[in-house]
């Protein structure tokens, strides 16, 4: 039996089973069925192949909608609370993926008024920094520009805060209790934000005037802001906002507590070679106690983190995955040499995407939306 | 022993002890000693005289930065759910008094949000257009053009909202509870909305990029909300602001229930001397059962409200109020010719408010304040 484990956009404990989070939410698993039916459209994502991106909220019902002609909106986001780090750009690209592949508006929200009001230390003067600067890794993942807009909640306030109020009228403390785990010691700013999180999903028909679907790809740590949001929709006549579901990244730390420091544990998008060398290097991972041990018994990458790395996004190729599996189970590869290799992919991912969050500085009032 | 009264913005049910009140809620009252320094700056107005205006917080700190050279900023306002009344216009008559008095700015908030979030059948739509009807209201009162700032919160929220969250930030839901009596069941807008009331205090301050004093007028229904205010605003680096109290204008009804519905126990600004007559005419009065017994016995001012029209409104010279309460207590005049006096001095002042109310249409725009 699993450990017990709590998963809400605000607190992640225990060892998370995630087919049973599918049946806490409510949410649908994406089936074999879904998956055949997605690649009419295009490549399925190796986040969908692996079930990484592996639960969902009516996304049939957008692909019934996209089939009528009737084109949805993506809406995504990110608490700016410091620099972004590889975990986070996995739903990015995922995000990405899923815009090429319908070629569809997506609206990112910047939560710098969340952070705020969650965390003790950020001021806004911070929060509202860090939502510029993680806009610049937002669009270094190649987001299209004209149908991208990046907004941060204080700066598209004017026009969120009459859809947010509407929201919050249909939303008790109760439920924010029973949903957030929050208790009366939360502080009044953070027990409204809910609201603000819903307002996105309704942005574009708010713009058209009239009912647009809503796409929200997302950790499924983010599930219970649209749990919320989807209940209050149609009162507000809207539709409910759909959702897909991403898995929490694992860090380099794999589920065990190292003695190093957490922060050694994270790669963040501007680390350089040298950094992220290091920092792979003292990883966890499925070795076994000595080099001996390891190449006679193998190793066991489904606790490696290094693997894991690969497997949620480095190594999108399923071959040369399930190679790399089969080398490390049977002891033919060590985890020098598999750490090494990703070390060098993830150098190279982060050189071009480097770059790109370089010019991102030239083209960034392009994707920023304001009232 | 006084009948058990509740006083809080959201409700007000019982007989109201006002001297309780001010121990309960912990302000001063208004003594003798700080109207005769009032009385420097100039006339005492009536409802200090009568100690309708009757309670405060820091009224004199107020007065001694102003000694200094430091002038304060009003700040009063109004939740726009509908027409306003007479009552409505009693604490505003009193701001006016303190504007041209101290010469000083006037921010006058609309909290179209709070009304839209605290009553079920009201739209923003309702809710804003009653903002723009009341804001008539207030210019017809006469404050001064280029030192008064009437805003909406939807329509200057893209100003206010950093602040709100920032003190929003230090209010949690269990002050929440205490301050207001909210249970859980209360929705997360109309929980977060102090933190929005509380943003006029410091808008000058904002603005002025430094501290300047604020002085609110206000019934003593409304003091919850700005003791929250109080107790954040020196962790947001801005003054505590002052408060100055009025006692809350009693009804037609007097505090006894009558039959005759609530509407045509309020006087509305818009109402027709035919109307005004008829209602004054249906009023509670402290008259005797009958004639005979009123001209053998007198009647009771005390608990007329008839006689409380003139007092806290319509008849500001001492001398007049004194000698018609003579006249009720011996049995000198009757209700009739007594409503009959009033009406005729409420119609007087419609008239000419009407008149201003209608010019306010012009100069809407003068007065309004938006991001």
């Amino acid at each position: 039996m699993a450990e017990d484990f709590t998963v809400t956009p605000y607190q992640v404990t225990g060892e998370i089973d995630y087919d049973e989070l599918v049946e806490r939410f409510g949410t649908k698993k994406i089936d074999n069925a879904l998956l055949r039916r997605l690649s009419k459209y295009g490549e399925i994502h190796h986040m969908l192949r692996r079930k990484i991106v592996y639960s969902h909220r009516d996304f049939d019902w957008i692909l019934n909608e996209y089939d009528k002609g009737n084109k949805f909106v993506l809406y995504t986001g990110r608490g700016p609370s410091g620099p972004v780090h590889i975990g986070h750009l996995m739903p990015w690209a995922f995000t990405k993926y899923l815009q090429d592949l319908f070629d569809v508006k997506l609206y990112f929200q910047m939560t710098d008024d969340e952070k705020f009001m969650f965390y003790d230390k950020l001021s806004m003067d911070d929060t509202r920094k860090w939502g510029y600067e993680n806009a610049l890794d937002v669009i270094a993942m190649g987001f299209k520009k004209g149908k991208t807009k990046i907004f941060l909640d204080t700066e598209l306030i004017k026009t969120m805060y009459p859809l947010a109020i509407r929201a919050a009228k249909k939303i008790n403390f109760s439920t924010v209790k029973a949903v957030f785990g929050f208790d009366n010691s939360y502080n009044i700013g953070s027990i409204f934000f809910t609201s603000i999180q819903s307002v996105p999903a309704f942005l574009e028909s708010y713009f058209q005037k009239k009912k647009v679907p809503c796409l929200i790809p997302c950790g499924i740590d983010q599930d219970p802001h649209f749990r919320i949001t989807r209940d209050i929709a149609e009162g507000l006549d809207y539709y409910k906002p759909a959702l897909i579901h991403a898995k929490l990244m694992p860090s380099l730390m794999g589920s065990e507590k190292m003695s190093t420091s957490k922060g050694d544990m994270t790669i963040w998008t501007t680390d350089s070679p040298k950094t992220v060398k290091r920092k792979i290097g003292n990883a966890f991972t499925g070795g076994a106690v000595s080099v001996e041990e390891q190449k006679k018994h193998g190793g066991k990458p489904e606790i490696c983190s290094v693997f894991n790395y690969n497997q949620y996004f480095f190594l999108p190729d399923d071959k040369a995955l399930d190679d790399l599996m089969q080398k490390c189970r049977s002891g033919a590869i060590m985890c020098g040499e598999c750490k090494a290799a990703l070390a060098e992919r993830v150098i190279e991912f982060l050189q071009r995407h480097q770059e790109r969050r370089e010019k991102a500085k030239d083209i960034l009032e392009d994707f920023m939306l304001r009232d």
